[in-house]
């Protein structure tokens, strides 16, 4: 479990974070939530024919939600996932390392979008499901800086195959919306959420 | 020395960085830059008069690396100088804890600029003077929370009485601009700039 004694907030209950991102794991902790991760373990099937990807974004967080939520009756669960959108388009991670250069060139000069869905399962199995969109604005960069930065070995796991808040952060020169957002979890929505629900407060109450 | 080998640039000259600042150590060092950390002991003086707050921002980057500077004859020295603005109005580090709870009351649901100049003294005595500003909205935090955060002790040594990289995320809802630029280097801009005078090129090269 993890368990900040003096984050700015404290939790009534500890609540289980259905994601084993350690970014998402950073942000719960700065906030001082106590919570225990235990991550979906369920497949990511492709959007359906259909779907936008704001929709299929909130579906996944909801599926990987549910999924935990099963496990872990009467506890709050907290999932989420992240895209990177361009043109509409949903760029997924890369598959090697020349499908990072292609969809790094592509990024390149451009803006994209990076959408987060979360989902919040409450104990009386009420759900709130909602996704946060960002304007991320990407410098000109030219093939030998997207090579250096491909071998540092970042972008390989990475939606999009970069990371704003690693060694990628010289990609970007603006964003329009929640930094965190981008990072993996829109982190003043969800602390919204989690205050009205009465789960967490101020510490000082 | 810092030194990363495996970063997206490489520096054919050591820079010397005039800040003691961790976060914009941590900033250069993800590009991969070797530098020497040598922080200006200047002291700090007041806006003057007529003096808007990037003018001030400005003068006081290129007061910190001319500080320096002199010191280290024919090496290239990078400083800067990062401010909180509301309404027009500078804000600096917090007195107190009575301070700066009334510091992030008055930022409190608003949008601020944060200014970050940077200076850059090159070998051959020429220097470029650029400051970047960065909108940030907070969300509108109650009393009890802003005395939370207060308790965590981060907001005492900072300007405008916040942190957007630590705990204090919670408190900013979104921005419009660089990210980096609001924790103390618009790394896009200083990399731009480096990258023009030859003094750090893509790592494959």
């Amino acid at each position: 479990m993890n368990k900040t004694t003096n984050g700015p907030f404290k939790t009534t209950e500890t609540i289980i974070l259905a994601s084993g991102s350690p970014r998402r794991r950073e942000l719960l902790a700065d906030l001082g939530l106590d919570f225990e991760v235990h991550p979906s373990t369920a497949d990511e099937p492709a959007p359906l024919p259909d779907e936008d990807a704001t929709q299929y974004a909130k579906r996944m967080a909801e599926m990987k939600t549910l999924d935990v939520a099963t496990s872990f009756t009467g506890r709050t669960v907290l999932g989420a996932d992240t895209i990177v959108v361009l043109d509409g388009q949903i760029m997924g991670k890369p598959a090697d390392e020349i499908d990072a250069l292609a969809k790094l060139t592509s990024l390149s000069g451009k803006t994209h979008q990076v959408i987060t869905a979360f989902c919040l399962f409450l104990p009386d199995g009420n759900t709130t499901t909602q996704a946060v969109s960002t304007d991320v604005d990407m410098r000109a960069s030219g093939k030998e800086e997207l090579e250096s930065y491909i071998a540092t070995g970042e972008p390989m796991d990475k939606a999009g195959a970069y990371a704003i808040q690693g060694i990628g952060t010289f990609l970007v020169t603006a964003i329009r919306g929640s930094y965190t957002n981008v990072v993996g979890l829109p982190v003043a929505r969800v602390l919204e959420e989690l205050l009205d629900t009465g789960i967490i407060q101020p510490r000082k109450n």
